[in-house]
């Protein structure tokens, strides 16, 4: 009896196993977790021996994870794993916590978040085919190295050329200057964000204009002194951009748009610098004493003009990050009430992360140099 | 009489922090630690409250960091920290144990190596000018995406172009396939190893002829089945590149190169396709049983044949790796012996480390495509 129990055992291991999903695609090569079942439940597991307590920390409270900490329970073999409830489809950053410290997940990819590299998973969004790699003309994403008499170093942006980019090698393309949130680096949009894939699935469906995106660290500061990106951007890497690529090196061919801490920065540079775009999407940006009169030296005072001058001014935040999303919508409704044309768009069901960025930038490109 | 010794504390606390040296070039933005003195110790430093035992432990035996794992001390804050002595220039990988527990440095950027993302840190050579960034035209780093029916997974390459690649629009350019190590992935030659830089560098002097770098992953298996590597670049790769890319696309103007286990995949790829290869780099790759009779087919047979056919046949390792140094060179003696012509150079002090490949290439690479 005993072993034909165990056998049972066994195979009911096997099974369950089997049944439980499959590892995820942010996991490092071979790594059977974290572990991700056909209902979204994720299974996240460590191996800490002499660990007196092991958490799952998901990085931030309104994070697709659940509310961490999360506590994880060991197996006598020194394991300790954890499955969690269903989870929010998209990115989320996490790490776990061994007797309080916090700990990468050596299953998985790292990702620079946060202020420092940690773990990331994809969690399969049936709707998320738009971000997805596909069997289309794919761009390039290129490293561009630039040299900051501003900062005095070498600074790396991250540039997209659309896949005609080599071919229609007479063309020149119009740009998108796109930027990350707080703790997060040049690397979030293509590595996180996915944004090379979303932009090659959009340019093969027609559904925009081929364009080079040009992804820029936000930070431009040593230690606590001020941030100078604004400066870095209008005086260093666009002329380094439109010496270096084939742009349409005009305001009517710039955009400039960024999520949370960069959609702050977007507000700030774009709208003081018309001259320079005229293209402007705000994603998730955290808004604080907006007024149409006295907001961006009084831009919006003039309704007339400013319709005239700025082709596209996009807002958008998920409905699951209230204290961004009724801040901006409140801006949007005072921008109506003044006159000035914005568009505010809602993504459903998804928080401060990568998932409504991702949706953001996909609804937002389209609408981008359309006035020829 | 306290007040004054607290004072004088504090100043020498200040005094030696500044005498101790600058954080290393690989930590995140504003991470004080760890820190690399003048002399070349170096200071690691982590807060573990809770941590009974937390150790530094470098990455391998040789690592240019000392053998592992190093004691770290805690301070009375519960923080650990340990001074190392001075440590070998180069790129050394590295990661804290906090009771057994392999951790990151928060402090620090990661690296994929060791099969997992792991901490990494630059020491300073004062002959390392020839991989860092310079004032000089500067190629690109291209993510390159293809779809790989062999694996049925789209892969990811990344691809050098010389600076010049988008400016002599007619221009078609070598290509040299560079393949990395055990552990490691596509990301390592321009992350790790700097190779842009380096060629970047080299084209400059006029050092090397201009030409396309890929840097692809050495792995094409699913859980325990054969590499199917060798395949997948025959088959697939080289295809995509050549199709992408304005290569000159014969074997006269196609090398491949690679570190340890990408230095065996080389001799067993490049030496059994000599149709496709004229030039071949071996960096440090582990031989076992190497005969100029039986190997690879046979094809040290008949030198003349050989010398013929193989434009370049390198072979280099590390003097301080003195089990992959040691066969390396016989098998160049052998070689020599039997009438093949082939170069054995060494990287004077260094070991299994990214310091004696980045040697390596900046002595392959001009030795490339001089037939013409």
């Amino acid at each position: 009896m005993r072993s034909v129990s165990l056998i049972l055992a066994l195979v009911c291991v096997g099974m369950e196993t089997q049944e439980e999903g499959s590892p995820a695609t942010t996991n490092v090569r071979g790594a059977g977790y974290p572990q991700i079942g056909k209902d979204g439940r994720i299974t996240f597991w460590l191996k800490a021996l002499e660990a007196q307590r092991v958490e799952l920390q998901p990085g931030g409270d309104d994070n697709g994870l659940g509310r961490g900490p999360i506590a994880m329970n060991r197996g006598e073999d020194g394991t300790w794993s954890v499955t969690t409830p269903a989870a929010v489809p998209g990115f989320h950053y996490y790490w776990f916590l061994v007797d309080g410290v916090a700990v990468n997940d050596p299953g998985s990819e790292t990702f620079f978040g946060w202020g420092r590299q940690t773990s990331g998973i994809e969690v399969p969004d049936p709707e998320g085919t738009f971000y997805e790699i596909r069997d289309v003309p794919h761009g390039a994403v290129r490293a561009h190295w630039y040299w900051s008499p501003v900062m005095n170093e070498w600074r790396r942006a991250f540039v997209y050329t659309p896949p005609d980019y080599d071919v229609s090698i007479e063309s020149r393309y119009p740009v998108l200057y796109l930027q990350h949130g707080a703790g997060e680096d040049e690397r979030g949009w293509s590595s996180q964000g996915r944004a090379n894939f979303i932009m090659d699935n959009l340019i093969a469906e027609g559904a925009c204009r081929p364009m080079i995106v040009v992804m820029d660290r936000g930070y431009a500061q040593q230690g606590r002194e001020e941030n100078r990106f604004g400066e870095v951007l209008l005086g260093e890497l666009i002329p380094s951009i439109d010496g270096a690529f084939r742009t349409r090196a005009d305001r009517e061919h710039r955009a400039m748009a960024g999520l949370s801490m960069g959609g702050a920065q977007t507000l700030q540079i774009a709208l003081m610098n018309r001259d320079v775009f005229s293209h402007i999407g705000v994603f998730s940006a955290p808004l604080r004493g907006f007024d149409t009169e006295g907001a961006y030296g009084g831009v919006f005072r003039d309704a007339e003009r400013f319709n005239d001058r700025v082709a596209l001014l996009w807002l958008g935040a998920g409905t699951e990050e209230p204290r961004i999303h009724g801040p901006l919508k409140a801006a949007h409704e005072a921008l109506k009430g003044a006159g000035i044309e914005s568009v505010f768009v809602e993504s459903e069901g998804t928080s401060h992360e990568w998932q409504t960025w991702r949706r953001a930038l996909r609804d937002f490109v389209p609408r981008l140099f359309r006035e020829e």
